[in-house]
């Protein structure tokens, strides 16, 4: 019986091409990038290539990219780049959300369908703000953000306080995890300052990630020692782990039309099967599809719990999320959610389904079958149950 | 020609044993030990399976591991875990110094053999101190140090606060990044309250490392998030690195018995061959075995440059050191050398020589030949420039 994985904007299988990258950095090329000696100078020079791969896919200058282990740091790292007020979206990550909590920040309310609007920045970004930091898709329903808009208006900002003779910087950060293989990930083109990827999302391996930074931007190293990453992250550097981030990035931007396009179809597919058969269902997120990820379906089904649905379906040999594995794991009612306005009786019956590279037609359709089936056998049950109450 | 690889205190390459534990994590099972379905579940079952692996080689709990994205992640998360003044020794690595410096801290003062003396703890532990920091074994001159005794005093300073009803609390950590797979790393009987550890030093991936912990020790975060390794460290954990690191750990301590042995009598062997042609050498370290890292030579020749040797050496397939890679990438003075007095005359002309589980006796052989030789040109070459010049 095949596995229908459905979980993709969760963790991502590291691909045959980025596995055979990484391989020969743990036996034969296992060398120090710092050492002496010519065999680990040729592994510098993969690595400073690898750095070189990187910034050719995000048009960027190489020596502005620190590799970091993981998006989580990397977003921490953007963050520590100011000690002023921050203003984040509502529906940031946990890795926005904590390290904001422990200072000063306010929060960017979105609409029904994720979005900040440009107004909302507009009324929020006084002179106090000195860092925005706004994913560039949302992982959980799946919202493309109108970055270059809200940009905009963080230059018009920053010009008003040049003018008025104001030092406060002012800097703009995404995290790009989510979004990388879906949409363009240039920071030219995104106008921002400080962009955050992940290695994991797009089929590379775990605990590898990026953080790129304008010039301009001072970052403030969270660990120090050897100086490595020019001093903004130490520790001998993960050298399989980003010759395999370097490889999976190009494989991305490689296969993204394709992917796009094809995972858009299988999300316009799934949803139909969905509603056609399923009362009281909600699909979650913008609906136009250029502003939303390409491959992630948010649905709440009401009056079912998600948690039980998700039971009822590993064990049919399909697995779906429900919305950010650490905020899962954690059974609390997602604040994403709540910031878009759903309802609890929707909220506690959602699943996130978010497809990959693998996922085909025949997946979805067989899902589809089985997500159906388990909804009906779980209203059932409940009905049933409710006639014994009642 | 074969590769004759020296440097082993600088990068183990990944063992076979170590790649196959990791590689299922890497595809098949690549899931989010955070999301809820069957599969992801299996895996965080495997991680936990994991902690305690790594718990068992310790003798610790496995709740007070913290894995991290490295050694260097460790260090500066165990000196977080205090903002009092810190004591460190002469000799630590950068990952111990880089955080040190930017608070209150002293350093202790080492003997010409590298020992940091029980006196010197007493005279500097005064009641200011709340965290002492030593590593269990030195990467660059392959002292180990006598913990045990340092550990009595910190008690006795421990109990003296008590009973003075002071509330400033004392802690003692050790890096025993260098020293696992020669020494025992159990904790309890190192007399400890905070070890780190790397896999990249035994045989282990790159950018792995854990941090143990006592009860009664806080430790504050660097990077927050997901809320992952108990809020310690956030960020989808690094699965496959993890089962590396258990296995590495596991295996470490399996062969510890034999392999001690072994480098003893490899490290013996080259350097009574270097001692016997080479006029003007000096070995740094204690002369004791059970005082050193059993498979680490340092050795200095005077009026000779380690750089050229080094670049002599690689033209003839043998890589060896010059201390600590970080360091080294700096083209800077040793801090070890000049901690145990080494004169500059003499520091300028050391190579860090390290064997591993891979080097044999023709291995040593050949490189005490061509040190040898190279030694013996480079002189050459010195006298004849200096006799042009005379």
């Amino acid at each position: 019986m095949r596995e229908i994985y459905l979980d993709y904007a969760a963790a991502t299988p590291v691909s045959d091409s980025v596995m055979h990258e990484m391989m020969p950095y743990f036996t034969e090329r296992f060398y120090n990038p710092s050492a002496p000696y010519a065999c680990a100078r040729s592994v510098k020079t993969d690595l400073d290539n690898a750095r070189k791969r990187v910034a050719s896919v995000l048009g960027t200058r190489p020596a502005n990219i620190t590799f970091t282990a993981g998006a989580t740091e990397a977003n921490n790292l953007a963050l520590a780049s100011s000690e002023g007020r921050i203003l984040v979206s509502a529906i940031e990550h946990d890795s926005i959300m904590a390290p904001a909590r422990q200072r000063n920040y306010s929060v960017l309310a979105v609409d029904k369908c994720g979005h900040v609007s440009v107004d909302e920045v507009k009324r929020r970004l006084d002179d106090t703000v000195e860092l925005v930091s706004i994913a560039l898709a949302n992982g959980e329903i799946g919202t493309i953000q109108p970055l270059r808009k809200i940009s905009k208006l963080v230059q018009e900002e920053r010009m008003r306080r040049l003018t008025a003779g104001s030092r406060i910087p002012l800097f703009f950060h995404t995290d790009a995890s989510q979004a990388a293989g879906a949409v363009s990930v240039r920071p030219a083109s995104l106008g921002v300052d400080l962009m955050t990827l992940s290695a994991s999302k797009i089929y590379g391996p775990k605990q590898v990630g990026l953080l790129w930074h304008a010039d301009g931007v001072s970052l403030h190293p969270l660990i120090a020692g050897g100086g490595q990453e020019l001093g903004l992250r130490s520790g001998t550097e993960n050298v399989a782990g980003i010759m395999g981030f370097a490889r999976a990035l190009e494989e991305a931007e490689k296969l993204r039309g394709f992917e796009v396009r094809r995972l858009r179809m299988l999300s316009l597919r799934l949803r139909k099967a969905l509603e056609s058969e399923i009362s009281d269902i909600l699909f979650s997120g913008p609906t136009n599809v250029e502003h939303r990820l390409p491959g992630l379906v948010h649905v709440s089904i009401k009056g079912v719990e998600a948690r039980r649905l998700v039971i009822a379906l590993e064990s049919c040999h399909v697995s779906v999320g429900t919305g950010s594995a650490c905020a899962a794991s954690k059974m609390r009612v997602s604040e994403t959610l709540r910031a878009i306005g759903l309802d609890r009786e929707w909220a506690t019956g959602s699943l996130r389904i978010s497809m990959g590279r693998d996922t085909t037609n025949e997946d979805v359709d067989t899902a589809a079958a089985l997500i159906i089936q388990c909804v009906a056998d779980e209203r059932a049950r409940l009905s049933s149950r409710g006639g014994r109450n009642g």
